[in-house]
């Protein structure tokens, strides 16, 4: 917890080099920022002056509880009771400063050592999977992640699918955490995959954390294949993040009482609860429908636009000869690209990449560490991470570049490799 | 981590209670949180929208470092070098949303088990304090509480002072933790006894963890006899919460960079970092002046009139038969009683009060539990702590139930003890 994980160094690099460089031309398809919208940012900036004139002695000035402001746990209940057809109350949520917070609680409550001393395994059940992930076990020797399986799916295009009997081999499963669909690749599960995933958490009694931070119900910018579900043992976790106030680190919690409670008290005694203006702020997004209308008119299209132009520029521009694929997806935040060759490395990739001035992310961070099996040493060092955040323009010249840079290796004999 | 301490169990009940009740006539005399102060609100409002209408963008639509956000460690910096004369850089400093995480986070890196198996115990070197460092510990068993020196002053006046000969007893120290000048009885530890805990700091290699919460240099609730120092083993706490804005959750530790390091570190891989539309608020306080005008013209003076009335209350009302005194200090956000019988008990006395429609907190829950000891099972039960943030009416109709039912007790014989 006192280091920074592989793709921190990463972010660092990518700060201090932007920073440093100062260079115009820099390509940035690194971010995990959701896009400036104008309209996004337009619409919160509204829902914050209205809370700013009309609550702000009630909501800025007085401790509020740890599950959440009363007003923003209500409007989450509505929300999702009319939105699933579910009968929740507030003892199913847990309001909080962000769902990294959130994870953070949940791992450091139900995995590590327990009783009589066995490991109890964060479990990332299908990798490559959230980075961030990676960093919440207090005890490192926790965290195991499942290599997942590859399907081809036409000529350029492949999935990650869940390998369920090696989810079933794991011992000692403390917690099973994924995001859902997925940071880097936007894979999804499907209901079979859920129902399993159920089961196995059931028999370790272990909760099955989803992180729904790209997916449903809002804000939809990469697809689910499923809907979020009640279960004695499943957490879902939604965040506001994507849906346009990173910054903000407002998220929330659902799941049945008898872990949201222990949550909740964790909550209490480490942060205390999350801000509260802008708890008050998405609970005016969530009652006055703004959370849909954003979803529904300016951010599930904007994505899919921009990974449909993101397609276009790579089909036109990747070079012929490399057998390259991406994670098949009809939107999402990123592209998730497969340069499926002995003598390609992400992390030599990136700093070629960084020299000619773009910056992606090497994709070995989002498998959970070491490298040490043969699918990690092949696949695992074979893809990247491309953001589709940043404006057309940047993102099309930041293709054409990375396009003749892959282009020069090739012609090298594989870069040196 | 998983449950609520004491003192939360009585937050809660005076929550129900109040929610419950519905009486109109409720005291409430346990608040935590600052008074209603038309200025400080007002000035705050002002503050965020000034943000709000110049910045939301660039802060709220993106996330930010994990040590702060630039604009607002900048601001602490210069403010601090100006304040104190200090030579302090961005490396020392470490935002976070709220101090309650920033002492989470001290006490997960620095106590605990430890490399061969040794508990690092979280101390708090005079007690009464802070009840929220109770609920910090991973590991319950790790928390030493050490009991003070009591010195009485004058007829109706005590002091707590530190029992530096029990500080020095204690094994295995991880982190030494304390609230200056504390919560809840407004002591303050002076330079001699701050160079005392530094050196038994330095002599366990253990960070001394000071939280200014009230103190220097804003918001100057309370007196302090000690400013902030930079120190290899001391890390500095500040909020705004004190200053006005307890809801929204902005703090920062000020330290050598070998401990704020770390702690910028758990910090990106637990809550990421603190909401930025306030840092950016914060920034503003600090560049502007706000927080030394909010300090010296409005919240300084408030208390201490605020102070002197309680005190004058309690001398005029209180029964003149009970050997009671008051913490000594001449302002604060509490009244620290001590009502030293053996038949006096204050959860008895929480439990009479509450009948009569009078919240105010039980003492015991700021010393360490379990009352073991001797002076625990007589001074340990014999204070309770009356917040001064009601109105004056509030206050004046609290304190006269109070000393009504206490002088009942009185002609009881004792309240049945």
């Amino acid at each position: 917890m006192n280091r920074l994980s592989g793709i921190r160094s990463i972010m660092e690099d990518i700060a201090t080099t932007g920073v440093a460089g100062g260079q115009e031309t820099t390509v940035n398809l690194s971010p995990g920022n959701p896009s400036h919208n104008p309209e996004v940012v337009a619409t919160w900036e509204r829902l914050v002056r209205e809370t700013l004139d009309e609550q702000f002695h009630d909501t800025s000035t007085r401790y509020g509880p740890s599950r959440g402001s009363a007003v923003l746990v209500e409007a989450i209940v509505d929300y999702f009771n009319a939105t699933y057809g579910w009968s929740i109350r507030p003892e199913n949520v847990l309001v909080g400063p962000g769902s990294q917070l959130l994870s953070f609680i949940a791992t450091t409550l139900f995995t590590g050592p327990g009783p009589g001393g066995r490991m109890r395994h964060l479990v990332l059940p299908r990798t490559p999977d959230y980075t961030g992930y990676q960093g919440l076990s207090l005890d490192q020797a926790g965290l195991v992640g499942v290599e997942p399986q590859v399907c081809a799916a036409g000529e350029r295009f492949f999935r990650y699918g869940l390998d369920l009997d090696a989810v079933r081999r794991v011992d000692d499963i403390g917690m099973l955490l994924l995001s859902n669909p997925s940071n880097p690749s936007g894979s999804s599960i499907d209901a079979t995959e859920l129902a399993e995933l159920i089961t196995v958490a059931k028999e370790h009694d272990a909760p099955l954390v989803i992180d729904h931070a790209y997916g449903e119900p809002f804000p939809r910018i990469a697809p689910s294949d499923i809907k979020p579900v009640l279960h004695s043992h499943v957490v879902n976790l939604f965040t506001l993040s994507k849906a346009g106030i990173p910054a903000e680190r407002i998220a929330f919690a659902i799941g049945p009482s008898h872990l949201i409670d222990p949550m909740v008290s964790f909550m209490a005694n480490s942060a205390l609860h999350a801000p509260q203006l802008l708890q008050a702020t998405v609970a005016r997004a969530f009652a006055k429908g703004d959370i849909d209308t954003l979803t529904a008119q300016h951010i599930t299209p904007y994505y899919t636009a921009k990974r449909a132009l993101a397609g276009r520029l790579l089909a036109e521009s990747l070079p012929a000869a490399v057998n390259w694929r991406l994670h098949s997806g009809d939107r999402g935040l990123f592209c998730w690209l497969l340069v499926d060759h002995d003598w390609f490395d992400d992390l030599r990739f990136y700093e070629t990449l960084k020299r000619h001035g773009v910056f992606i992310v090497p994709g070995r961070h989002f498998f959970a560490p070491p490298l040490t099996t043969p699918f990690l040493r092949t696949h695992g060092k074979r893809c990247v991470r491309l953001s589709l955040s940043p404006g057309e323009d940047e993102l099309a010249a930041g293709i054409r570049r990375l396009s003749a840079v892959l282009g020069g290796l090739v012609s090298d004999g594989g870069g040196r490799g």
